[in-house]
């Protein structure tokens, strides 16, 4: 294959009317939202087409790769969410969606693992439900921009049990390592949960081929998954990852990772006396989150 | 939802951010081809994201749509390939392998209806094998870019019927309105085919669907498929299309048209000789197709 340096003015000029005649095809959406959405791809992919001058081989092994995702996506497993995750095209909808709010905390992506009826827990209570790891105290307090607390906040937390799996993937039904709580009259939570592992995204299908074709890890930075709702805030979704973990160096699969949620996780022998008074007979940990919330100005 | 027009200088920076880290994250793709690919749609991907501020519901419909079109291709059926040609990224991937060249008679979409083993004609022969519609003499000539005769040049050529159906669409096997020839030694050739006749594409799933949305016509301008093989020159595949067809106004679904491919057809009343000396007891038509190929200087 021969590849294309020099595309002479003639040539230029035809890919480009054919770009403007696909624009133009849309015009007539009587959804104006729509009509945008439309014509604003099919200038993006031309523009792709036309920079990479992509090859009639490279389009077929688009087509058979996009074959593939579909095929293999089911009621249980989204491909294209993940070929989506590993494009970075997730996190930039979440970027977009979730704009920098003084110094409001930074979204992520929400993830496939979210359940909606998890149990409730008294601050301080645990999380664990019987899923193996290294206890962790978390704790923190949730204000707003202003630094007010925001009392009674929704808190929902969930992670991976130390083997990188979550319950939703156990064969026996069981709830753990997730719950949800609210935070106190003066804005403060705790509870105990995990220490986070880092486990990969599905990788045995087509998106996981392709990260392997381009040499990127299918591994997700340890991190714990957050969502706090409080009236008068916008929703927040987020995870805290853990400082020292090697895969943020190697890069999280579907760039979650912001620094600003990057946290010290501290370690401590069994034995030592723990926040709620307690004696474990295993070493565990603690880490300090403080969420700001953005106030609720979109509609 | 609110349209964001302002993004403040930190939020952009976020994004730009982003959309780096995901290409740098292709930074070590063992293949160059494939790193330079990956890198571009990353660019162009998270470019479209950020212009048109994808919603989070508009991720998730994209999603699903992706979905439905996954699962409705199947060995017969690549809805993928239909998405491709109705944006117009079909073509364009043809007009970036066929750059312009001279006089070079311009390409077009190949179609998923070519068949490897059509049948061999005399030049002047029929290639209608039972299929309706209105006889349609064809000749013409081929020559290279310098106005020389290309002699031995193998055409194939296929077509739908009067219904717009073509063979591989009936249910009983046979091999109708499609043939292959070689010009003579002075480079001319001539046959008779059928009028062309207007068709949609597929359109009962997804990719229909999207075009009602939009208010787009699913129907392809009537055409007659050429494939031209000749040693030393590149391989064209083209259609021609009819002078005065209504849809060229509507506009060709899968933006195969180009003005030099449009033909005037002419057409004459039953009882009229035709050009091999015959009379039919039904009306025909005439047309004239020269074509140039270019050379064949890429590997």
């Amino acid at each position: 294959m021969t590849e294309t340096t020099n595309v002479s003015a003639a040539q230029a000029r035809r890919e480009q009317e054919l770009t403007e005649c696909v624009v133009a095809s849309f015009d007539n959406t009587p959804d104006e939202r729509l009509k945008q959405l439309m014509q604003a791809l099919s200038k993006h992919l031309h523009a792709f087409i036309r920079e990479v001058r992509l090859t009639e081989a490279e389009w077929q092994k688009a087509i058979a790769f996009l074959t593939q995702v579909g095929h293999i996506t089911d009621d249980k497993r989204d491909e294209f969410i993940l070929l989506s995750d590993v494009l970075g095209v997730s996190m930039q909808t979440i970027a977009v969606n979730n704009p920098a709010e003084g110094d409001a905390t930074e979204a992520t992506v929400f993830g496939p693992f979210f359940v909606d009826d998890a149990p409730r827990i008294e601050l301080g209570g645990d999380i664990a439900g019987g899923a193996h790891g290294t206890p962790c105290w978390v704790e923190g307090t949730v204000t707003d921009t202003e630094g007010q607390p925001v009392a009674g906040a929704r808190i929902e937390v969930w992670e991976a049990d130390e083997d990188g799996f979550y319950d939703v993937q156990y064969d026996d039904g069981r709830t753990s390592a997730r719950a949800h709580f609210n935070t106190g009259a003066d804005g403060t939570y705790r509870f105990w949960g995990l220490r986070p592992t880092p486990y990969p995204i599905p990788h045995d299908g087509p998106v996981g081929k392709m990260l392997e074709a381009v040499g990127r890890s299918p591994f997700r930075a340890s991190h714990l998954h957050f969502m706090i709702t409080a009236t008068g805030h916008r929703t927040l979704v987020t995870h805290i990852f853990v400082k020292g973990d090697p895969q943020l160096e190697i890069g999280d699969s579907v760039f979650g990772v912001k620094e600003s949620l990057v946290k010290e996780f501290a370690d401590h022998p069994a034995g030592t006396p723990t926040p709620d008074g307690r004696v474990l007979d295993v070493s565990w940990a603690t880490v300090r989150f403080d969420i700001v919330l953005a106030d609720n100005n979109r509609s």
